[in-house]
């Protein structure tokens, strides 16, 4: 059975008698009907009636309904509105743009706008890179997307997808004092998207692809890498790999191997799957299985293969190994799920080696339920809060971008990714790491600050800072 | 002589001699020297030192380092520090993006970013005009420009023209509650552009092109018009326009004179002039005479033609007057100077109409030095701070941007832009007009109230509303 979850929960306008015990007949009426009470506010009250605001969170969006149904048929309680807190939050959009300079009077007008503006222009037309000291670009990141691969929902479109762009965008600033502007391109046509960016690139200090489809988002984040002037980070890909680095260091600790001597079985080929793979090799884990819905990836192997599985087959499985998920299972170490939820049964960690770790990443529902992958495996991660050790991209893409930005880095570089997978794992002590505490929390403010200063100066060590 | 402008402000940090007469001496140094003092503030002080932060406007950049040079040879006074205070306000950027929702616990987290996202996504895949109430798109406009007509400085492309562009967008948000967003596109083709604004379309309720050169900004604005499902609007062309006519209706006011009755002469055949004479002609002035390099535009003229003067030679100039400007100016009522500095003469506007009317709006410098021209005219305006009576487009496009998001208006209408117009004059009662009182401030709260008001009830008038 579901849990309640903040992502449903509702506010009822409740008015009713001023007697006693009549908020203790609602609160019970909420609990009995499983839902999950949160906070109580009076609007008003005086000697007859009180209105009150009363928060619940549902299993779903029927399971609210039901709620509601119960509390409206109570005697004596009327229900005056009822806001799905969900959609309140969302109405006007998420982000909005600030100025950061006062223009209250003809003096402010005069240097921030005509015509002293002209003079900062005039500069920048002598000298194009002053334009990432001089103006927005010093600080901004575009969150782009087509729309095509969002969340577990797929191919949405770009319009649809604005709401987990801006919430993208909202978390840069909120956990990196990153300023970001969501981009949905209404075209999914790689050579478009591509157009796209590059025409943008004058507006923009950095660019964080977001939610394209696999294999086009490899071709279209490595085309934009060659061809702007600006840092351009597919987050899917790199910024997954880079937390699960930064988990997978903490958990070897915990589970006491060395990075060189384990087995890791990835299920998942798309472009997160890959990235793994490849950021786990430039730190010298030497034996990785990939899987997709076909079983393992081998080379050699004919059926539902692109581009990006072409890669996986030549570069990972160097055994040979051919089979299905259950068969990758034996005797591996570690197993990183980047695909969909419930393909991992116990049986399969059952086959694990001894301290086996589950990063079960897939989203809202992991790869295998954390309590069952727990029986079997010592060390159990998953995307998800409400278990422990949560694996998520948050803990890197704000410090990364603002550590980028902090030196202008024109690219980000393997040793950028690495060092900030270092700087997320050493936010816990080793004396503090346990089976349930590999990973810190996305509250924790440390991460960010760690994470940036790590990626500078790793930027540094690479030249990739424009100088 | 140029006079001091706080475009050329500068912040001098001063260490010196705790001593009677000391800052005196600094003060009428820099007033000595043309210097125009501001703010002076105590950063440290002891027995024996004080250190102050001294603010000046010099008429130039030379002038500024003169006056620093003679400060600093001042016996005792140690300069420690010379900021420019218009890059200073420049350094970082002028706007940021901000998040609307707190992102302060897991609760915050699961509601704007997932799960909860994904259900209000889920709304938008279903009723894709849900993304006008539930995105950005609420409120935010595009600021785009791709760099060819910048101020008076012509064709510095995208990444100098940015300031400007966020400038703009700043007043935006400060006088009328617009998010704006500056796109600086790095491409000066006008299918590039007209492609690339259709593809951000699902990012923005609305596009404000801004500073794209005449004539491709007339075909570009008319593309994106038809082609796009949301407002578009070239703030150059119809801003202007608007504001003219505001500024036009009460000076007929204080004249006496009725708009059917007048003769107009437009000088500057860009896409700003054709847009006034377009709206000027919508609201009934029948006699139009529009000039640019050449002199007079008139039917069957074959040299420096374009698309825009082409249209302005088969619509205006009903009496085919062929000359020059000067001759243009014999009996005319009203001058609209949209072009560049000094092409006007004291002998031009003597050869005007009895009560003549003259918007000299070139910028920075106007058309005719507006004191010479009130030596002949009844009503002098210019597009400056430091004069009488301002005609600037911040009293249009931060209110018409209001009104038209709040009514979600598919078009910018005629009835649309005349109403924007009658707002912006009705905010002088007729009583309180004057020959130096024309126009409301640019920092005149009511305006773009007024505005947003007014033209949203016009939008349902034209049914333009999306409803």
């Amino acid at each position: 059975m579901k849990q309640p979850s903040p992502a449903y929960s509702t506010t009822l306008r409740l008015r009713y008698p001023n007697v006693l015990g009549q908020l203790n007949r609602i609160i019970s009426t909420i609990t009995n009907s499983d839902g999950f009470l949160g906070t109580l506010s009076v609007v008003s009250a005086n000697r007859n009636t009180i209105v009150r605001d009363v928060v619940f969170q549902a299993r779903d969006v029927q399971h609210g309904h039901q709620v509601v149904g119960v509390v409206s048929a109570l005697d004596g309680v009327e229900v005056l509105q009822v806001s799905d807190r969900t959609f309140s939050m969302h109405v006007g959009g998420k982000i909005e743009t600030c100025s950061k300079v006062p223009l209250e009077n003809q003096d402010d007008l005069s240097m921030a706008y005509t015509p002293g503006v002209a003079r900062v222009c005039a500069k920048i037309h002598e000298e194009p890179n002053a334009s990432f000291a001089l103006t927005l670009r010093a600080n901004t990141v575009a969150v782009v997307t087509d729309g095509s691969a969002v969340l577990g929902m797929g191919n949405i479109g770009p319009r649809a997808a604005m709401p987990v762009m801006e919430g993208k965008a909202a978390l840069f600033k909120v956990f990196g004092g990153v300023n970001a502007f969501p981009i949905c391109l209404d075209t999914q046509d790689t050579e478009e998207i591509i157009k796209a960016c590059k025409l943008l690139q004058p507006t923009f200090g950095g660019i964080n692809l977001e939610d394209i489809s696999s294999p086009r988002c490899v071709e279209i984040e490595q085309r934009l890498i060659d061809e702007l002037e600006i840092p351009v980070f597919h987050d899917d890909q790199h910024g997954t790999a880079v937390v699960v680095l930064a988990a997978l260091t903490n958990a070897l600790k915990v589970v006491d191997k060395r990075i060189g001597d384990i087995r890791v079985t990835i299920n998942g080929a798309g472009a997160a799957g890959a990235a793994v793979a490849r950021l786990l090799q430039s730190v010298g884990v030497e034996r990785i299985v990939v899987c997709d819905r076909s079983g393992i990836i081998y080379h050699g192997r004919d059926g539902n293969m692109n581009v990006v599985k072409q890669w996986l087959a030549e570069n990972t499985n160097s055994e040979r190994l051919e089979g299905s998920l259950s068969d990758a299972m034996n005797g591996a170490d570690v197993f990183v799920g980047v695909s969909v939820a419930d393909v991992l049964s116990a049986e399969d960690v059952k086959r694990m080696a001894k301290d086996a770790v589950v990063f079960a990443l897939a989203n809202p529902d992991p790869e295998i339920d954390p309590q069952v992958a727990a029986d079997h495996a010592r060390v159990v991660a998953t995307g998800r809060s409400d278990y422990p050790n949560q694996i998520n991209n948050v803990l890197c893409f704000p410090g990364l971008f603002r550590g980028v930005l902090d030196v202008h880095a024109r690219l980000i570089t393997d040793r950028m990714k690495i060092a900030a997978a270092k700087a997320i794992a050493d936010v816990i002590p080793e004396s503090g790491l346990t089976n349930d505490y590999i990973i810190p929390s996305v509250f924790d403010e440390r991460v960010a600050v760690a994470v940036a200063r790590a990626v500078s100066a790793a930027a540094e060590v690479d030249a990739a800072a424009r100088g």
